[in-house]
This record gives structure tokens, sequence and C-alpha cells, in this order.
């Protein structure tokens, strides 16, 4: 059994790797760190988990999870992260960050875009961006990764077929982003309160949301030269889900092809790969029927009067977009059935 | 492998029935019967089961449903379960009928309320009552069970502890329940249009919802004399979950006990119950808390002022209020452990 | 005119009150006192009310407040109005608490219920319990008002006529209440953080809902004698809205009434209020059907098997529950047509 | 007073002309006509209208709409409201519709894009575009006006003034537009039954929703040339509102502006409008700010990086999408201030 822990396993993130671990047949889930819940049961603080588990909280140093634990999930705001790394590199132990903090391949853009020093920049190069479809054999392989944003894992998803066979100009693409509520984490803010987000609609985090230059990134190394998107996410009544809409032109030169085309080109870039749905020319993704599983479900729409390619991609920001990709990454990690313990499921209705 | 049909099954309780199944590692799903959507995969129809099963639906005669399957589910409206018995007891098979066909002893009671004439009241006699906590052993022995509903379901396992230690006044019992939207079906209409539904609530159903002698006819059972209660419910905007508030007096002539008692009381009678969650005294229901799964969680508050006892359970009424409640069922028929494919965590939040 | 401050200003029932009396024909707004957005414009703090007002909040003291208004409502936590009585009365002006302060009249039940010391006990004497309908009288004498908690508007109103016509026995009364997430107020906090509201239903406030001994001191007002009931309130994933469910027996030895008999005793109770609107039977009450509107809706049934009366009563918690009959209450107390300012229609859907 | 009548009053957007109209100073409302409920009062088919009138729905033939009226409302699905029109005219009398039926200046686009022959083609050329902050002139001199779809009245709000001033490309406009689920109208169906809306996000009516043409005959006219657009919208978990995130290229040749620069140049064009707000820089639109209300919010973003304009309108779609708009309109039609019966305050939260 691999021994787990989990740093912040108390908020929304924490909660979900909590929830897919315990019914992990190869995991073992031995601590929960979280600070404002030390000295309380889990299932205290997930009614959801009572009876399940009889875990406590605990508030543990970097160097107790690195002793205890074969791998260790960080999901904590930035900054909070990078003091585990460097423990748990001594410990020779794995180390999977849900957060920002070892996404980025070059420390400057990291400081930039969130205003902290980088505190570990030397690990950053041994660090692996996590999103498993696409870096699986470099992830096999890494001991520290870098888990993708949920708005980013739709997109690269999203774009990488289309990109990789030439489809889309690499210039030009515009992100129309939707997401569920539980996406801002657990802490209650004016703009979560229940009263003023029911029933209600609001773009947010613009000019600029902190996934723009990761995705630019991912994207740029996709195509190999520097990639510069529009970037609009929106926040949608509803808990859980995240839907992209991404708008793309046909490469220069080239005409935009019928949606058919496009789709068998997606089926054939992922046709090994369990967690990629791609829709059938004609259906339209639905939050609802990726609802608590890591399935990405994609589908292609072409403007022909407009010459524009539409790719719409859709998750549930907590599984695929945070704790279900970081335990498939896991799985790759540790050489195992990769859909070992997050093969449930959607919940529909 | 325990083959498997479900007649109904693409509605809720039918899907549902699909998505437990798919998950049993006992179980082979190899009949799903549907009248309108025959022909369609059963991915068209759930969208989040796509890739998950490659089963089309088809319209089954219940002889060539009791042939192919060692058990038959029927999630059908009333009245369309009963020729599907027959056929099933001649093959010496076992069905669950999730409707209301086969929940009442006395074929009187089921045609007054349910006003359609019952064609095989003959088997009623051989028929069990499906509470799988309160009737194991008969279920156990069974061929035919008869599903409870949802309400009557979070009513009996909130009351009977209550009323087997004679702390509750088996006269005087009110239920006030509330119930998520997939309770009343598949079907669109009026009442579940999304623009109506959202953000508001009604009791419906009202003066005599047909939950009523079901309940009535379980509670006369348990405290041996003839039981009437008040029971309204309500429709509350949110898809899945249920909760019932529950008002009964003391027994007469005994004072009201602490909340603590009765919680220990509760606890010591469900104490080999996996999916009945006793909350300790102060902690109240959430039916997030339960959501997506097969549990039913059960606080007791006390007001001593009234001197009354308030009985507070809250199941996912798709799961522990239909299709997991029926499985859980199989699981008994068969010798099985009752978690089998029941046993996923709920979804939080 | 009418001049007009509003102490707590930027919460809900604050908001309402500013939205309700910008469009008031005979009042203007001349204050809007708030501690937290002093400096700020009234539309920047409700989004919705750009470009209707260009009122700045401010702090304002009782003296200030007092002298510049001929009514201050006083909408903030229990405790904080107790301030602005003595100065309103000094100035001769008249005062509307929306909150519990002025709604007791035994200093000492306020005290044990709200664990603060009441400040100014010597007042209570003057204030009046502000429900419109039943007290419309001694209201238009008053210059204090304790305006009634959403939760007691309903069940006065909904109990008024059958108490009486003699009709419900004052014992046993039992209600089962509901209310829209606004009625917590607008300060965050995890009960009412969006991802774990939306989709689920609780009960709260249990065993002992402050709103109890507001309820039990009116009540046995209207009978002329101690009547204590069971009151236990849920939180319902909605905005606005409240629906409490009212159990009594018939009063003792008398058989229980037809439904359309006890709804003609509640239409001539309330023939010549505007505001209240007595469902013809077989009707029932939705929250929607009363959004954004001072209106009340009562529906009746009668459980004719287990010998109950079960009344209804829908209103939206910020109006009529609040800030509507607040405004309700300042026309009676100047003489003005009742209707004004609040004459809205509901918005359905 | 103005005599009114409504045809398809029973449905959302004829619900909606109900309760403003019943509120409207200068117009009686005498004619409801509803062909699924004639007969019953309009009180019953809208319970939150009930006791505010005592309107019944009759089913009237074109003629005698006519006849009764000073200017009859069609609320029907297209093609309904063609036999109308010219008997209105005969009769010498204003009609405004709210389907697609007198949108169009070329009866070709309108039959090929909703499939049905043009019955009074001849009066298309007397009909009037009824945005009323763009047409102001020409609506008041009309007898006929095609009310424009909620979708095109937030793009060309949102878009008039930047094409106006030359900012923004008019080739390359993308809009991906979000809507409640009200915009759906009050048929039941299978997308808008609450347990598959609620808490799920979805794009629809790809590749080419109707009101593409209607986006494009208006923005077309605006820049005097041939606009094409990508527009894809999506049904939102909520009741009513609607958001349209519009991108727009700057004019080639010139440089992007400052958000500040662009945002004064929207005030200044829609210094004179009252239901037409621009939200400082900075500041972003949400669809309850405006509910119930006849607002449009605009809100301005500039995407210096990628070099784009992010233009984002919000609405009520029932209200400026459809309803209010009507009223707004006629009210400039009768030569009244354009307020009347359309300036109450958004209802929020």
């Amino acid at each position: 059994m691999i021994t787990v822990g989990i740093v912040g396993a108390s908020g929304y993130a924490g909660g979900e790797l909590v929830r897919i671990l315990l019914g992990h047949p190869r995991a073992r889930l031995v601590c929960a760190s979280s600070r404002t819940h030390a000295g309380k049961e889990v299932g205290e603080v997930f009614p959801s988990l009572r009876g399940k588990t009889d875990l406590m909280y605990a508030e543990l140093s970097p160097e107790e999870m690195a002793c205890r634990c074969d791998i260790v999930f960080t999901a904590v705001p930035h900054g909070a992260a990078m003091p585990f790394a460097p423990a748990v590199r001594r410990a020779c132990g794995k180390m999977i960050d849900l957060g920002a903090d070892f996404r980025f391949g070059d420390a400057g853009v990291y400081e930039s875009w969130y205003k902290v020093k980088h505190e570990c920049a030397e690990l950053i190069a041994e660090s692996v961006y996590g999103l498993s479809e696409l870096n699986r054999d470099l992830i096999s392989r890494a001991w520290l990764v870098g888990n993708p944003g949920c708005y980013p894992t739709t997109v690269l998803l999203g774009l990488a077929p289309a990109l990789a066979a030439g489809l889309a100009d690499p210039l030009g693409i515009i992100i129309d982003a939707k997401s569920g509520v539980s996406g801002a984490g657990r802490k209650p803010g004016p703009a979560y309160h229940y009263p003023e987000r029911n029933d209600s609609l609001t773009p947010y985090g613009i000019p600029a949301h902190r996934h723009t230059p990761e995705i630019e990134q991912e994207l740029s190394e996709l195509v190999g030269s520097q990639v510069v998107v529009t970037f609009i996410p929106h926040l949608v009544p509803m808990t859980r889900g995240m839907l992209s809409t991404i708008y793309a032109s046909p490469a220069s030169g080239k005409a935009v092809p019928d949606a058919g085309e496009v789709v068998d080109i997606y089926k054939e870039f992922y046709k090994d790969e369990y967690f990629v749905r791609i829709l059938p020319p004609g259906r339209l993704p639905e939050t609802s029927a990726v609802r608590g599983s890591n399935f990405c479900d994609i589908a292609i729409s072409v403007d022909k009067r407009a010459g524009r390619l539409v790719i719409m991609a859709a998750i549930d920001n907590l599984v695929k977009g945070a704790s279900g990709q970081a335990v498939q990454n896991m799985n790759i990690m540790f050489g195992l059935d990769e859909r070992l313990g997050i093969d449930s499921m959607p919940l529909f209705p």
C-alpha cells in the first residue's frame, strides 16, 4: 500500500482527495494536515465522510509529512506548498502540489503573477506539469508534479489535438470560461455568499486571471512558439462544473474543416485516453454529465459562416480540474492502472 | 455473476440502477428495457454514462426479461410492474419492484389509493416490504420485494427505534417532509419546469399523498396497532435529497427524555447498520452529507418546553430512497455483503 | 414629504428599505447610516441601485439621525437599536426597529433569549408590536414600533383567524418553517457559503430558535393564556421566500371542520386586508408567488383522517417579513394609504 | 388611458407584460388572449397576480383585438403574430410583436432562418426594429414594431458605441452569451426540467442560433457594411438574467485604447439614456443587479496583452430583453415619458 498524506485536507480540493483516497484500493491515507481544524475528526469537518474514517486532522511539519508518507499532496494557497518540496526530496518521497507553486518553468513568471518570492526555485527544473494525458511519460518519472489548474486543464485538453494537427492558428485564441463556485474554495466571502451568488452570473478576475500565464506557457510549449490568449472566466450559480468555450481561427491559408473531420482528428488523438470523451458531431457537453467524475467531455463546432473553430470542454473542476487528476498522476507515478480510485460514474442528475 | 435486468431503465431510478450496477463487482447488467428509448444507446440517454457501457435500450417482454436475468428490477409507474411478477416467478427468478405494486399487504388499500386494479393480488402474500434494515431476514428469503418509497424510508428508519423503545406515542405523529425535485421523476411538467421550481418552495400532494398508507401500514406493523399520521410533503429547489422532520409526543405518562438518552437508544438500535448514521446530540443533518450515497443520517432533538420529540432523517431520495436500497436488497437476497456496489462516498460539496 | 433615515442601511433588510423608500411617493430618504460602508455610495454597495440615488453612507449618531429624520428605521443586530430610541423620543420623532429590541413586552424574556441587557427597558411599555394587520390601531398611535420577525409574521397571520374562531387548540401547535438564505443576513459564513448551501437542505437553530418566545408572546396575547409551541426552522436553497407549515388540533370536543369552511372563516377575517391573500381550497402557496412583494399567501388543508388542521403561510422574508411590513407600519403611523410604496407586483418567475 | 391587449398573455413574456402594464399609470389592460388558458382567470395562471386583477383569459380574433385596443402586443411563437398585423393596420392601431415576425427587413432572411413563409411580407417595410435607444425616432413614428430578441439587445447596446467610434473592427466579432432558463419560455421540456438544468451548464443552439441573423442585420446597419459574427449561447442555471461577453479586435491600424477611454466614450454615447448604465473601469456586471428591471449594465475591459476589447452587457432577459423594452417602445410610440411603468428598482438579492 502507498502511504499518503494531504496538506490542506480540510478545503474542497483536500476533502475531495480524502474522499477519493479513502476508496483507492492501493493507497492508505495516513496524514490529514490542517491548520484550522487540527484536533478535529475528518468526519466533523466533512459530515459526508462521517463513519467512513476515524482519521483526525493534525498540523504536521514538512519533515513529519515527508517521513510518514510515500507521497504528499499539497492543497494549500500558493506559496504554502514550497516548504514541503525540499523535505519530500530529502526523504526521497514524491509530491503533487495542487496549487501554482510548481507549475511554472520560469520562477520569474510565477513571481510576477502571484506576487510572492519563490523559495525553492532550484526545484522548478525537477518539477513536471501534471496534465496526465499530455505529459504522461514525464510524470511517470517525476518525484515532483505541479498539478494543473482547472481552467488550464479544459483549455489544454481542448486545444491540443487542433494545434497538433495544425488546424488552429495559435494566435487569436479566445477562451470564454465558466466555473461553478466550488472552484473559489471553501472560505466564505461576499462573492460566494449564497444570496448573492444564487441566480446570478458574473465575469470575474478580469483583466488578467492567474491561470492565463499557465495556459500560455503550456500552449507555447505545444506549438513551439510564444502564444498569447484572451481568457475571461465567469462565475456560474452551480456548485461543481466547468466549461470552457474556446474560439480559434483556422491555421492561415487553410479552409475551415467540417466538424466531422475535426471530431475524427480528436477521436484519433485521444483514442487511448479513458478520461477524455469526444462527443459526436451535433452533441454538446453538459457539466452534469461529468459531475463527480474524472472525465473531460469535448465537443467541436465549426462556424462555417464566420470561419471559426469552436471547442467546448467540460470537467468537474474538483475532480479532473484538481483532485481526480492529482490521483491520476499519483497512479502514473507509481506505475498503477491510471483509473484506480477515480473510475466512479458521474452523478446524474 | 448475477445477471440483472432493469425495466424502465431510462428514468431517474432506472438510470441510477444502471449507474450503480455498472460498478457492482458481482452483477452484470444484461437488459435495459425502455419503451420510449428502445434502440438507443444508454450513453445517449444518459450522457454521463457515455463510454462506460455499450448497452442498448430494448423493449422486452416480461418473459424475455425473466428468462435472461437472475433478477429483474422494475422502475416503472405503478401498475406497470405487475405483468413482470408472474413471469419472473415462473422462471424461478427474483424481482424487486421500485414502485408501489408490491408494497402493500392488502390489495384493497393499494387499489383505493392508486386507483388501479391489482392484477396479481395472489402474489402479494409472497412479497416482502424491502426496508433493508428492518426486514432483512424476510428479504433474504424472498423472491419478490416491494422496495420502499423514499418518504417511508426516512420515516420508518427515523421512528423505528423510538417506537421499539416505547419512547413515542404512536398516535399523534406528524411528518413534515421535504424532497428534491428528482423524486418527481424524469418526465417534464409545469411543476418541475426550471424557472418555476428554482428559488421557490411549495407543499404538494395535499391532503393525501400516496406514501401515507405505506407509512401507516409499516408503522402499524411496528407497533402492533393501527397508526394514523399527518404527512405533508414539500418540494424543495434542489435536485437530490430528502429530509423528514418527524414530530412525536412522548409515550403517555412518560416524561420526555434527554436528547442524549434518545441518541444512545438510536445508536444501540442501529449499531450493526452500516448505512444508518446517528448524529451526536447538537448536530443536525444536511442532505448534502448523503448526496449520491446510500446513507441515512438521523438526528434527534428534544423540545423540553413543549414536551416533544423531533426526529430528522436525511437520505438521497434516488439512492437510499430508491435504487441504492434496491441494490442493498439484491445483495441481501443473494447472500452478498450488503455494501457491494453501494459503498461510494457522498459527493460533497 | 416624510424625511426618513435608515440605520444599518447596507444589510439586506436595510437595502430593501432603501429600494422601497426610493420609490415611495411620500417619503424622502435623507440618511443612510452604515458603520462598515461609511463614505461609499449606496450604488457601490448595492450595484442594483446604481444610478437611482446619489446618497452616500455615513455613520451618524443617534442624535443626528433623530434630528434629521421624521422617522428612523433601525435594521441592525439586536442590541444595537437601543441607543436610538431615547434620542428619537427626545426629538419627538418616530422609530421602527426591524430587530428584536422592542418586540417584547417583558425585558426579562428578551434578556434571557438574546443574552444582552436591555438598556432602555423603560421604553418597552411605549413600544408596539408591529404586525400591521393585527395591531393596526395601536401602531397608528405609536411612536416606537418593534417590527415582527419573519417567522412570527407567517405564524401569527396564519393562526390568528383559527384561534379567534376557536377552531384550533392553542396547545399542541407545531410549526415547521422553511426560509430562504437571505433571512440569515448579508454577512458571509460557512453555513451560507454557496457551494455548501446550494442543493442542500438543513434544519437549524434547534432546539430553541430566538423567534420562539416572540411567537409565543403574541399567540398568548391572542388567546389570553400561555401558549407554548414547537418551532423548527429549516434553511432552504433559495434566496428569498419563507413558508411555514403549521399543524394544529381542533379545539377540544370539536370535530375537525371542512377545509372550505375554514377558508371562508379566513376570508372573512381578512376581508379588508389587501396584503393577505387566502387561497381557495385545493390551491397551495408557492414562495415564488409572493417574491419581491408584501403579500402573505395563506392556504388551508384539513387532514380529516388524523383530525388536524394544517395552515400554510408564505411570504417574502425581506418584504412582508421585514422591510415591506416596516414601511406598511410607517404608512399606518403617518396616516397614509397603507399600500404606498409597497404595492409592486410579485416578480414571477 | 391607452387600451392595451396582449396576445399570448399566459407565457413568460406575456405574463411579464401583464405584470408591468397593471402598474402602468397610463395604460389599461383590456384583453389578455391565450389559446391554452381561455376561460381562466389571470390570477389562476399566474398566482403571483392573484388579487391584482380580475381579468380573464379569452381567445380573441385579430379583428376583435384590433378593435378593442389602441395597441396590441403579440407574445407568441414566430409565425403566430402575422395575422394580427393586417387587422391592426386596418383598425389604425399600433402593434408591437415580441417575436421574430417583424424584426427583419428582408423576408427571405426571415424565411430561411425560421423555416416559415412570411404571410404579410408587404408590411415589413412599415415595421421598425424596436431597439429603443438606437431607433427612438423611427419607433416614435411607427405603428408596427418588431421588438428585439434578448440576445441582440445585449449585443447591439454593447457594440453600438464602439462601432460608432471606430474602436472595434466589425469583422472578427465573437459573442459568448449566457442566458437564464426563462428565456426558453414556459413550455416544459427535457432541457428545462429542473433536475437536469439545476447545477449544470451547457451551450446550445449551435451552430446557428436564430438570433444570429438579427444581430448581423442590425450590426451591418450600424457600420454600413456586411457583418458576420460568431455567436454561441449558453444555458445557465438561473431563472432570469442574461450576460453577453463580446470580443472584438481594435479597428485595423489602431492601438487598443485604455479601458478608461473606452468607458468615457460609452458614457458619452449613452449620456441621455436612463436605462443604460456604464460601469466604471474595474467594475463588472452581475445579472442580479438588473433583475426585474429594464436596465442594461455595460462594462468594458481591455486585454492589452492580446490586443482585444471585451464588452460585457447584462440585462434581465424578460424585461429589457422582452416585455420591458416593449413597454418602453409603447411609451415612445405614444409620446409618453419613456420610463412610465418600467422604472421599478432591480430586486436584489
